[in-house]
């Protein structure tokens, strides 16, 4: 019987909004979900290990992972190359565990194309929660500071567009439960769940 | 500004899978989700009270709300009318509240044609999920047995189709956390909440 796979979650956003703190709390609870691992030319910081904290590259060898296509997506960032290594996500999903990603609105893009039924969490930064409030509110805002915020507020939706869900950060630890709802609930889809059944009823 | 409407879910499922004790079990908990409320003919038993337990009403009443079509779905049941009232579920959705219906197989399936945008949720039964363990397992069942089962199991999944979310019903406490988990989820899902920013960008 074919195994089921793991889900690949992709938690992204605009710059800011508190991936990182996001993530690490959600990794400091008990959940099955396993954290992909970055590739990254950068040195090793006192305490960091190979293989847990990241993949340590030389840049001749990043070159390469590049070249034949065995990074997700990466980006330089000072000086240094950071990308997801594709095998280490597979093996993962193969093994039908969930795995999450935590990356920037750019990659996470390139990730889609690869992985179309990967689940795209948009997470919202609070000032879009509060535009509402803001705008419509007391009136004591200039109309330049709206019309920033409205620019603002209009390219963070845009970006939304690509994305499943949209977990609003207004407290990290509520934006935690939110996303490991998702991940129960995508669990409970009838798409994952019938095939699974079908093919047990039809293939015995 | 236009109200954000709420989740209309249905839960359902087949016959003595333990559809009114999970929701009684999710009734016990503290969540913002309302509960439907049939109207019937039988009788009310001590204790009962109008508009909370059931809506009473005569054989006369209830005809004319058939022929007046506010009832979602209905169906006679040892001589007596139940049914779904069609308002009292449009006025929570409209309130910005969410609303829970628990139901038979072929009233979900008519609540469908009504509400396609409903979260429809398929509680499975145990057996079906044992059915792999049970089927390749140990080798020990007659083969009139498991092909009763076999039967039985593709009628089950037969009826999931329809179906947005199926919940195993292994243990009462975890089908009421997933339930609880797909309701948070439908609430972050992209749909929903772009609109209600894309809404309040260009409004304003």
């Amino acid at each position: 019987m074919r195994k089921e796979k793991g889900l690949l979650l992709v938690l992204s956003g605009p710059a800011g909004v508190g991936k990182g703190t996001v993530c690490s709390a959600l990794r400091e609870q008990e959940t099955d979900i396993q954290y992909s691992v970055s590739a990254t030319t950068r040195a090793p910081r006192d305490g960091e290990v190979n293989g847990i904290n990241y993949f340590f590259k030389s840049r001749e060898e990043f070159k390469e992972m590049i070249a034949q296509d065995r990074l997700l997506e990466w980006a330089e960032y000072v000086g240094n190359f950071y990308g997801t290594p594709i095998d280490y996500v597979q093996e993962t999903l193969n093994n039908g565990k969930d795995i999450i990603l935590e990356i920037e609105v750019q990659g996470a893009l390139k990730v889609k194309e690869r992985f179309p039924e990967g689940v795209f969490i948009f997470l919202m930064p609070p000032s879009l929660a509060e535009l509402r409030n803001r705008i419509v509110g007391r009136g004591t805002e200039t109309v330049d500071v709206i019309n920033e915020r409205m620019n603002v507020a209009k390219e963070e939706i845009d970006m939304m567009k690509n994305y499943d869900y949209v977990v609003e950060n207004d407290q990290v630890e509520l934006a935690v439960e939110r996303i490991k709802s998702i991940v129960i609930a995508e669990h409970c889809k009838r798409e994952r769940l019938i095939e699974k059944y079908k093919e047990l009823v039809e293939v015995n």
